[in-house]
């Protein structure tokens, strides 16, 4: 479409169809249609439907009347005009479950139940001849993908409402039930506005977890019930924190968009931060030089081999977990410095009073924590070194992040673990920004080089794996760390790029680079029009 | 300041002095100051002030105001409350110039008045007892880059304004003449709205020139009177253009903040759009593979053989010219593609009938449209190309665009030809975002890796010149090409990155990044309160 657009320009073009992820299965026509000014979405057969159904419905419907997104072909449509002008007019969509009920499980419900346990699948018809589509699923969470596909399908000609592709048949269902976004909120801090944004964008292309890196070694934001010094103490500033309203508000915001959130307090490395409330449980706070301490300033992290300590952080978990829903819960376990152990006065009496190695007690002080969040209910997730680099011993159940790269996938898969693509070659957002520690003349960012939304369609989630390790996935995400992130570049470093992992967690791998870019295009675009500033990717087409 | 932010935590820590570009002499104390909240800046001795000197006063005075800015140290001040509290008053800032004299030039009419010709130079000095401060200078414009400087001083505490570091006093003056920004408005279209943001944002920082690259081949935005089909054909759309309206709007808004526009409009290469309007005048037009015709796509090239193609250039140049009252105007000359010419069977004709090479005929083209531009008043600026690569005689005031790399440099000074800096191996922003054209999965940006500020600020404007040569450099420029760049990303790829060579071309090479850093913190920060969306560079600082 924007290859070569002056030649374009000599044909007539078709829109595409701008779904995004692309169906599972889907036929389309040539026959034009209108949407009618007194368009209505109307519920069939449901009594009594949950209120983020009808809001779901309410936003469909205003997206249908302010996307005003015109076609991205070289004459934005114009051409179409008096076939528009002459196509017949669809009046209505009726939204029916496929077996009735009374009462249903709202979308958040199904959201919050598990990874996989609700069916998102949905049908929908548009016919030709215009009149009524239909869009049928088997649970409110299946409606809301059909309603999103459905605002897809839709563009502006001079205030006519549009599509030229009748009649449309989709019938659809993800790949993995794990499609996600990690947002850090540490490194910088994000308004709850900002969140609320990215949840709302991260619901248009179907994303369904939001992994919530939500402190780190730099600030500690989130406000803890029963731990409100973490944040008093280390919160960039007191406007700077997310309490337990605001994590209320976002939680719920993100289950009726059919999101689930899944927490992260990771631990015990990038924990420096806890020092400034409770110095007795770092080790190596603030050592110089960090880079013998840790592997970003600054260092520090919990004292792994104090009962006192193991014992906070459980109740830290436990607290944590009371404030957020979903059965899944990161511990982290990620880039653990031995040396800062090493240099610890209290970590090494204690290792040798219990006479323990710093594996041994690592192994102990997880089992703490995984306990605290099993009593919860929670299912524990972890980084992968976690996996693959100590000798801890984790429930078979345990859910693994493969970040360092995805040459690490197979190592995790053959040990039996669930495992969710996080891999730094491929995923991560923030690659390619330079280095940011600000003394370096010459230096790159480490995941250099940037990682193009080319490359993260183009990974294939279970190269190397056996059929058997292959259901071991259960998908996938891109990755925002915010050391150079702020409001400023939050939805112009992760959009349309957030999408690539959306549609190969979704529709399955093999996907073309060259189909998929001007539907790719298709959302940026629609994005601005909803607020969202997306990127280019590419000059406009003309 | 970031680094270590938990140690610097343990320390009372003065703000940073965040004057960017810092100053060629400065000394500061060490007494608190507190701004009245009856502050005033008063003229004295200048009887009929230029409206945009007052506009300016205006703005610093609500600048001052409603900055807010706390200090970036970890307890943002608050470890001075007393002091400040108890700090004498600075009650006005007086603004004189050196010799009184009755009207005066304007900024803008400094600004415009050639390169150099307008002295910058500005004494500012702020006492320590309070009571009030003085501001000197030769020229409006002068005193415009001083209360630039007056209003970067002050930072925020519970709703004072003050300073930790008087007396103050600043000398200072630009090291080059020409401190620039780049921006193409052809491969995206960017609203009037962005284009004054970033010339507020530009005069921050003392930048005095705006690059307009405001055509290329994607897209011809510009509305040239008597050649108004290039944009009725070639915008995006009728509302992506810049109206003469437009651009007189845009060229008194920055010439009121001290910048100069020197407009470009590319040619005989890069001018694929003129052929929706005028066929007859471009050759290899939408060529496919574009590869062998273009360095990008679209391909298509000026007919420079012909004398109709060469007279409508030079007339489209003299329109130009009159929209513009710089000295200055780009006249392009890059990547010129034989292969387009060699297939080009009208082309090859003109050749042969004038019994001419295409180099030869390129030296008539150019010779054209620069007397056009003489005639109109103008410097004529090229790429390097036009210098090094062809056999074109260029007047010896001609300014070179160095942009193929900073290797090139020395060639073009050893020619006798004044230069810009604006090599991609060093100040290309556009850099490291990955290959745009689609179709690749591998695909980096062919400037990888991303140009830091770090390697933009460390460069050095006379590496490898003779003192003769190095009298030739008149400054240099950061460059934003925009093939993924819209308004949701112009801020935060710009800013706080550009400041960098700002502060290069005031202050002089050999600054050091790390005291550079705290500063260029208070840049970004400063930014973002006055609502332009830069980045931050690391982690906030605590």
């Amino acid at each position: 479409m924007i290859l070569l657009p002056l030649l374009s320009a000599l044909l007539i073009v078709s829109p595409v169809v701008g779904i995004w992820p692309r169906p599972r299965n889907l036929t389309t026509g040539t026959t034009p249609l209108r949407l009618s000014s007194s368009f209505t979405i109307n519920l069939s057969g449901i009594s009594q439907a949950p209120q983020d159904l009808t809001d779901a419905i309410s936003r469909t419907t205003a997206f249908l009347k302010k996307d005003k997104l015109q076609a991205l072909v070289p004459d934005r449509g114009a051409s179409s005009t008096s076939a528009v002008n002459s196509a017949s007019t669809l009046q209505s969509l009726t939204i029916k479950l496929s077996q009735s009920s009374g009462a249903i499980q709202s979308i958040g419900e199904g959201a919050m139940a598990g990874l996989g346990v609700t069916d998102e699948s949905y049908t929908l018809q548009v016919p030709a001849t215009g009149g009524t589509a239909s869009l049928t699923a088997n649970t409110a969470l299946g409606l809301f993908r059909g309603l999103t596909t459905f605002g897809q399908l839709w563009y502006d000609l001079d205030g006519t409402t549009y599509l030229l592709n009748a009649p449309i048949q989709v019938t659809d269902s993800p790949s993995y039930p794990y499609r996600g976004f990690m947002l850090d909120t540490s490194r910088n801090y994000f308004p709850v506005d900002d969140i609320k944004r990215t949840l709302d964008a991260m619901s248009w292309v179907k994303i369904n977890h939001l992994h919530w890196h939500v402190v780190d070694s730099q600030s500690f934001p989130l406000v803890v019930p029963g731990f409100e010094e973490l944040s008093q103490k280390g919160a960039y500033s007191a406007l700077e924190v997310y309490t337990p309203d605001n994590v209320k508000d976002i939680v719920a915001y993100a289950a009726a968009r059919g999101i689930d959130i899944m927490v992260e307090v990771d631990t015990p490395g990038h924990t420096a931060i806890i020092a400034q409330s409770h110095p007795e449980h770092i080790a190596c706070p603030q050592a110089s030089p960090w880079s013998d301490f840790a592997n970003e300033p600054p260092a520090g992290q919990l004292r792994l081999a104090s009962s006192a300590t193991t014992q906070f952080t459980a109740n830290l978990f436990k607290n944590v977990a009371a404030m957020f829903p979903s059965k899944m819960l990161s511990t982290g376990g990620d880039e653990l410095n031995t040396n800062c152990y090493a240099k610890d006065t209290q970590t090494q009496q204690d290792l040798k009073s219990q006479n323990k190695t710093l594996e041994q007690v690592l192994d102990t002080f997880t089992q703490a924590t995984h306990s605290a969040l099993r009593a919860a209910g929670k299912t524990p997730v972890v980084w992968e070194e976690m996996a693959l680099e100590h000798q801890v011993k984790l429930s078979n159940d345990t859910i693994v992040l493969v970040w360092i790269s995805s040459d690490h996938v197979a190592a995790v898969a053959q040990k039996g673990f669930r495992l969710i693509h996080a891999a730094s070659d491929y995923f991560y957002l923030d690659c390619g920004a330079g280095e940011w520690l600000g003394n370096d003349i010459n230096g790159n960012s480490w995941c250099d080089p940037f990682k193009t939304w080319q490359k993260s369609y183009s990974f294939n989630p279970t190269a190397g794996l056996t059929a058997t390790q292959a259901k071991l996935v259960i998908g996938g995400q891109q990755l925002l760390w915010t050391e150079q992130s702020s409001s400023s570049n939050l939805d112009s470093i992760v959009w349309p790029r957030a999408a690539s992992s959306a549609e190969l967690f979704w529709s399955g791998p093999g996907g073309d680079v060259r189909s998929a870019l001007p539907r790719l295009h298709d959302v940026a675009y629609r994005f601005v029009q909803r607020g969202v500033k997306a990127i280019p990717l590419q000059p406009q087409c003309r």
